[in-house]
């Protein structure tokens, strides 16, 4: 198992952050990634559509020889894992318990939680937040703009910071200590999100805790790959490879050498 | 053929407007419309996967035996209409000749163009437009946060004018005469739009210029329904039936009764 390589998907580019925390935590892997970018985005869609998408992408994964599933996509970690799970025999991880563990540990009780709607809609958080911390109190908001906004680059615009506050505000009107951005897209927001709600809310993401549990699990299973080996990587889209290098620098800040559609 | 429905297909829920337009000029018409909201937005996406899209819609609306098929997406339409019509029997109709025959008509040299990023970079108005109008100046310029504006129900929302502001202003300073509206979505934005453009830019929509056009080819083949019959309509969707009845009802201002997912 140990050169065999990771496979990761998404319904398109916003995974490319749990890409680079698994790049950083896990250099010497191989990496497969595919983003569903023909169908994207999942968070607007049914769970039975979601998880019908996810499963085609495993599979996809699986006849790459990859070792480990991560989904690196909230919308379908919401619906999909525990299906992936009981149909796949190599191990699948999702990016909602890494994030809500990540979360449950700080010294808050009142915690924002945003998403896609199809994210908040699933309670995935909230359910796996209580399962950690029962005294939590879980304030959910879908934000289904800030997708479009990331992928417009309108990082820094004013009509991006009008959208924030009216998602966000009442969040911080009920003193949440912490906010889980439970989408892949949100850390670009990182900046803006700060902005506005001040430096005193922690913003939590599931992409480092993610890459952290795929070593766990890898390293326990004694599957990693040679500690001197430098991970290669394949970029894998079902639509419009131009554009996914193009929005994938927003995410890198680095430019991708190949990217290629199925 | 006379009692056979018209089928009309969307990406997902903007056609409706074209919908609403031909039961306003065709009620006597039976109609199934078909939203591929499993896969929407098509605007994002590349050529050819909206041919394979637009092909396979095409498929189902003649397995349910209709005698048109209007391809009521500018994305769709601006790719994927002479595909159609090269491979399909009965007569396909989109909306990109209707709306650019609106606006030649008008006695305005300088017209603006706004739509997806697929229909703006294919295009297909432009050059429609110059065909009918070879002295036509064509400033065209995609939208791409409109439709997610549209469908998280913003329609008078400080943001929106922002966001319309900065794609608009710039087509206002260079002086258009009107403005053609290449989205289905858009024309629900129509009130914010005028608010910002001024009451002297002529908006332009396809929606009733295509009903127009559906009427004529029927009548000229003389396959229009009895007119002392009240059209029947039935609603496809191949995700989510219940946000489409929900985003539906601001498209039509009415309920719509039933919608059978695929």
């Amino acid at each position: 198992m140990n050169n065999k390589a990771i496979g990761v998907f998404d319904s398109g580019i916003g995974g490319l952050t749990v890409y680079q925390a698994l790049k950083k935590r896990l250099p010497q892997e191989n990496i497969v990634y595919l983003g569903d970018t023909a169908r994207l985005p999942y968070g607007s869609k049914s769970a039975q559509t979601i998880i019908r998408f996810s499963m085609e992408n495993a599979v996809f994964l699986m006849e790459k020889q990859v070792k480990i599933i991560v989904v690196a996509c909230n919308s379908a970690s919401s619906y999909a894992v525990t299906h992936l799970q009981q149909s796949i025999e190599i191990p699948v991880i999702g990016v909602i318990e890494p994030g809500a563990e990540a979360v449950a540990k700080l010294n808050v009780r009142r915690i924002g939680v945003i998403g896609t709607t199809a994210t908040i809609e699933s309670n995935a958080y909230k359910n796996s937040i209580l399962d950690k911390k029962p005294d939590a109190q879980i304030i959910s908001q879908a934000c289904p703009l800030f997708v479009p906004l990331v992928e417009e680059g309108w990082i820094n615009h004013p009509a991006t910071d009008l959208i924030i506050k009216e998602y966000l505000l009442p969040l911080k009107n009920k003193n949440i200590g912490a906010l889980v951005l439970g989408c892949t897209h949100y850390p670009v927001l990182n900046p803006a999100i700060g902005r506005i709600l001040g430096s005193e809310i922690c913003l939590i993401d599931s992409a480092k805790t993610t890459a952290d549990k795929v070593f766990s699990i890898l390293s326990s299973l004694g599957w990693l790959n040679q500690p001197d080996h430098t991970g290669i990587d394949t970029f894998y889209v079902t639509d419009f490879p131009e554009r996914f290098k193009k929005v994938g620098e927003i995410f890198l800040k680095r430019s991708i050498d190949e990217v290629i559609c199925i």
